[in-house]
């Protein structure tokens, strides 16, 4: 018999238009939906400590990526912490992919089989395999509160004949990732795939919804294809998915997409943008976009976004904040990555208050209108 | 009539050999003596917020660079803010060089003259004109609570000749910072040249001392001369300067130094080994030097100092910090830096305690057999 999850659950608490706000338990404590997690690639959110993610930030759940942490630094030196979360020092829920996407990007450095990928490690060129259960294996090694499973996410556009193998194989592959746990811990979620085409998204929702999983994904956006498309796959796609059970959205996105995306009724987001940006000196404000870097900014005494308490905000100028990327500190990317985590998860925690109050509407107009008021 | 600094204080607690417990006041508050001061180049101590210093580090005064912060951002935008404090948010005490070392330090792009030093930006080529009364005056911009003179470090060895004339211009150029003040709550420290020659040394401390400076500090040194030369040094100069004045040994330097010339009688210590050896993954432990980068650490499970309260060592084993180094994470140069200034203000606050209680040099020993057995 499959082994299922024993401390996983999803209450949803408030309904708004397609909008939710609900709430995931899991083995390292709760988190409350909609939720922005933000990204620890290799066992650490960039430049943060989990201190400034739960007490600065007011971050609930963080992702790590099955990839980086099983290439470097293996998974004999995270077994030897007792998993993930004592090797990084963060006792919240952590969600890790599946290594999926990464070794798909790979391209050159991978071949696809019907049991797994077979890759090489792109900085160290040596080979690995990927297959369901060493993925799932993995995952359970880093005691990941929320595993994914692992599947093909093809490189659009592509034929209607390669869609339809790489599904029907992803859903073979999803199905083994089930059959292959051993944690009673360790929730698992399923990934939707089927490009931007309606047909084949119904069809794999179908197909994989029966599965009994703790949650689902939906894959394969975000990847280059028009935002609209993006936006109408997801809102065909979220009516389909199990309401009982959260609904991610992966590898989205920027403040406008978590905002139309919630409206679509996705409950979990993951991106790189608000880190990564940070680093390049691009803030996330209520205004709109602010790159520091910008001569503009050179004199000016205002925070980044005067709406926002963020320890940035309240502690800093944008001249001290340009000066600081010009100089190329380690403390600008410090207090940029900061401020816009604390962006992101405002942004999520205020549509979720809205959600629950039933103004999601108003709250989306709001925060549009701020944005072309600045 | 010259301005003399109303604000500043130093009272010496206590004597134990040649070393003294002390404490200085400022216009930003006090600090007590031993005291080593993590280096803040640019407006901010890499990879450190203001609270990461006071809470994590109990850092009590950090140092600001003149010549660095002079270029960039430059006056204007520090004026704006209210000063170098407010700039940084750091509301404690700060002491900013004369911009004199740098400047020397830029040889084929700097000229003496009589009225002070032409130079070119190292990075943008611009020319500039440094003279007592400039430095004077960029440090009273700056608002630092301790303002150093200007003075001209000669590169080692040179000739008597070179040595009597530059001895000569250094007391002249420091005669007119005295006079340049027009800040009463802003100190300002004289700088005693002379290499490792005892009779320069002497004659230098004979002719400055007798100036109504705040305090002094023991400069030219840690510029290559043999280590036994430098000890000599101090050993020489402290007990020829003002015993109600600080002693401020400038540049200086690793932790043995720190004891070693703790023990000759130096009040006040600054160096960017910490911060610089840390973002190289060099840590300073109870028990010598840990590079956190060899492969002997992969696995290891410890924290980088078994000895050590810091927040790096309550949360983090060795393998971890390695797999940040291997994996140049912004989080690496973070615990570290932590570390190292930890440790190096941890030094001095047990000195001091050592000091106060009469058993000065028990410390030293303990601190040399913690090494030894290691």
């Amino acid at each position: 018999m499959t082994v299922q999850c024993e401390t996983f659950s999803f209450e949803v608490h408030a309904e708004d238009g397609m909008a939710r706000a609900g709430e995931v338990e899991t083995a390292h404590g709760r988190f409350q939906t909609p939720i922005f997690m933000p990204v620890g690639t290799k066992g650490t959110v960039k430049a943060m400590t989990p201190e400034d993610l739960t007490d600065q930030i007011g971050a609930q759940i963080i992702l790590g990526n099955t990839y980086h942490l099983y290439l470097r630094p293996g998974l004999d030196i995270i077994r030897k912490h007792g998993g993930l979360h004592e090797f990084m020092n963060w006792d919240g829920p952590i969600l890790t992919d599946s290594g999926g996407y990464q070794v798909f990007s790979l391209e050159d450095l991978r071949k696809i089989k019907e049991d797994g990928v077979e890759f090489q490690d792109h900085i160290e060129g040596s080979y690995h395999f990927f297959t369901p259960e060493k993925v799932i294996e993995i995952q359970e090694v880093l005691g990941s509160d929320i595993m994914m499973a692992f599947d093909e996410c093809p490189a659009l556009p592509c034929s209607d004949e390669y869609m339809r193998e790489s599904l029907a194989r992803t859903t073979r592959w999803e199905t083994r990732c089930l059959e292959a746990r051993t944690r009673t811990d360790c929730a698992l979620f399923g990934i939707l795939q089927g490009g931007t085409s309606p047909e084949f998204r119904r069809a794999h929702i179908e197909e994989l919804c029966e599965l009994p999983f703790d949650g689902f994904a939906i894959g394969g956006l975000s990847v280059g294809e028009a935002k609209d498309k993006m936006y109408e796959t997801v809102e065909l796609s979220t009516p389909l998915m199990p309401h009982d059970k959260p609904k991610y959205l992966m590898g989205v996105g920027k403040p406008d997409d978590l905002v139309e995306c919630i409206a679509r009724g996705v409950d979990m987001f993951d991106c790189v943008i608000p880190t990564r940006n940070a680093r390049n000196g691009q803030c996330f404000t209520s205004q709109g976009v602010v790159k520091i870097r910008n001569a503009v900014y050179a004199e000016d005494m205002r925070p980044l976004d005067p709406n926002c308490e963020c320890y940035t905000c309240q502690n800093y100028t944008r001249s001290y904040l340009r000066h600081l990327y010009k100089a190329q500190e380690i403390l600008s990317a410090r207090l940029c990555t900061l401020h816009n985590l604390h962006y992101f998860l405002e942004l999520t925690r205020t549509a979720r208050q809205a959600i629950v109050e039933g103004r999601f509407e108003a709250f989306r107009k709001e925060y549009y209108a701020r944005k072309e008021h600045a």
